[in-house]
């Protein structure tokens, strides 16, 4: 069984092959794939992002392992999110936003005492409660025989986009390694909404078109495009859209101007 | 077997790859762990805490490799570590610090015509030695076989903690991915001693409580806390404490006042 | 079967997972080797030397998969190198430049519509392209099941050295993670020349001495030396080469005078 794992530990003080061993005596089978280790310290959109890009690609009954828990030892709950092809183990604050949009799900809140019954620090949860859950999940267990179903969890998505009539104020969910910008709005909505985009605008850009891949703009020249998630992106053709635009992920907005599609 | 994978190496020139396929070639059903190739270059006290953060997480029967190897080609030693339990394959330059420290221990220095009849560069043990020999010792080769015994082993800590009766200043050992501040004492020194602590001071810092999570401290306040080492830490609630104490961590110390367990 | 993976996509974005995902969906015994994500983005002739350092290093039907791919989506062709003992997959962008000169190999151009039936992206090849076709290599299909045999490839290698007499200006090939600068001569180059090294000059630094290995020189003074890979290298002890001479890896070079080998 394929255990992923993603954190924000980086590698240097062996937090990560801590919790690798954790598995490994657990669930000595599974097989653990490296997602990252890199997310930016307490990053919560990055980890949902970086999720969404590569959850589904893998097979069914893979288990998701997610540790960014900035709330760690505080009265955070720890989760396990039950799709139709996959578990999903990490800290209720918002890792799963994207998954939680996208998939029909069940949620349990983790019992420490179930998981790790010789005991558990209050720093480390990554190694002592998520990772013994996943390495169960993995072998196996049923959530509900680890965890208590949870009516609601924490959706940390602060940043909505806003529209009034045909124009949408589109927030920013990640600066990519390549600076390539990705805002949130997918071609699935606009298919939704039974709308198309008749301009983008973008600081200084300003396009009608959205292209398909990098290559149909010059170098040097930024474009719009549907990138290989389907969601709107800018970028710069072998250059670094965001420091192109000095971006502010934060604050900074793509306004869009949308149009029936007949 | 599990082969567990330390270096300092970064990944971008292909020398951990080359690692990898050596031990793959050797131990076709080895399974190879990545710990971190993030060690800054040469900073043998960081390897030696990355170690001991994971070493004994691991099953039973495993090796662990570690290259951090700025004396490669010169008099140092190719060390090979047993345990009770672990296998450690190594310079003999300090990385192995805290394990000698905390386990019983036989030493062996490879025999390197043994391990690689086909002869070895001068510039990388890693791949040519320490490589060969974990592979060997995972297929179940006993130290014995490929190395001699040897009386002394190098420690590398220079860094001692210093007390006059109950005053003790104590060293940084790391300073973590997150600006956590690590200090060489652990819980079970204090028990050993049949001391607590009094009171911690660290430059503007002092506490006389030393507290079990982050989460108890309000975001931007330093506090101290028993690490999930047990070892004596100060960190900053969601942020850096490394940085808001501006540290060197080659020349400063906490200073702690002890006072005696009834 | 073993597919090693380098590419310049860092890890925190998920992209490498979600290549992982489909390597493993579609060959499940499949055993994925990370090389690296790391490699500076865009940068072409360092993924061909990382390449180099390990790609023989590997057992014998080892497939190498290397997703460094500026041209994403433009006419650049998705190539199978197929060699004596592995299987390359990758663009046709001179990743393969080393390789290329070392083996005698066939390539083949791969038909996106027989290793992905189900469509592609045109921004991520590695993972709709690339990513299925070494899957497909490592479970046993052949080149030419999925790819169309290719006359010529490109070669990207626009640093070549240059001599006139015994007088050879040769060019930088990477500067390593120790700041170790690599020059493209190697110990072959000379024995089929039947020359030997008279002189290395590089910038300040003059010495009519190759050595073998680093602590031949004292720490903080520069050395010139054969390294691991048998290829010219000028390093620091204990130091980084590339900031002790202020390196410009595209520009600068190194002079040798050469002998005639009696």
């Amino acid at each position: 069984m394929i255990i992923t794992f993603m954190t924000d530990f980086g590698t240097k003080d062996g937090y990560v092959g801590s919790v690798k061993g954790v598995l490994l005596k657990e669930a000595p089978d599974a097989l653990i794939v490296d997602v990252t280790h890199e997310i930016p310290p307490f990053n919560i959109p990055q980890a949902a992002y970086c999720l969404l890009n590569y959850y589904n690609s893998f097979p069914d009954r893979t288990v998701h392992l997610v540790v960014v828990d900035p709330g760690v030892g505080s009265e955070r709950k720890p989760l396990i999110i039950q799709t139709m092809n996959y578990h999903f183990v990490g800290p209720d604050n918002g890792v799963f936003d994207f998954v939680l949009k996208k998939e029909a799900y069940r949620a349990f809140e983790i019992l420490p005492e179930l998981v790790n019954p010789e005991g558990y620090s209050s720093t480390f949860h990554g190694r002592d409660i998520f990772a013994p859950a996943a390495a169960l999940l993995a072998k196996g267990v049923k959530p509900e025989e680890i965890g208590a179903p949870l009516d609601r969890v924490i959706i940390n998505d602060k940043k909505e986009l806003a529209c009034q009539g045909n124009i949408c104020k589109i927030p920013i969910v990640s600066v990519d390694h390549f600076g390539n910008i990705i805002f949130a709005l997918s071609r699935e909505d606009l298919k939704h909404w039974k709308k198309s985009i008749k301009l983008v605008n973008f600081k200084t850009f300003s396009s009608q078109t959205i292209l398909e891949y990098y290559a149909q703009q010059e170098p040097g020249k930024p474009l719009a495009l549907w990138n290989s998630q389907n969601m709107l992106e800018i970028a710069l053709t072998q250059g670094r859209a965001a420091d192109f635009f000095n971006v502010n992920p934060e604050k900074d907005r793509a306004v869009i101007e949308l149009t029936d599609v007949s």
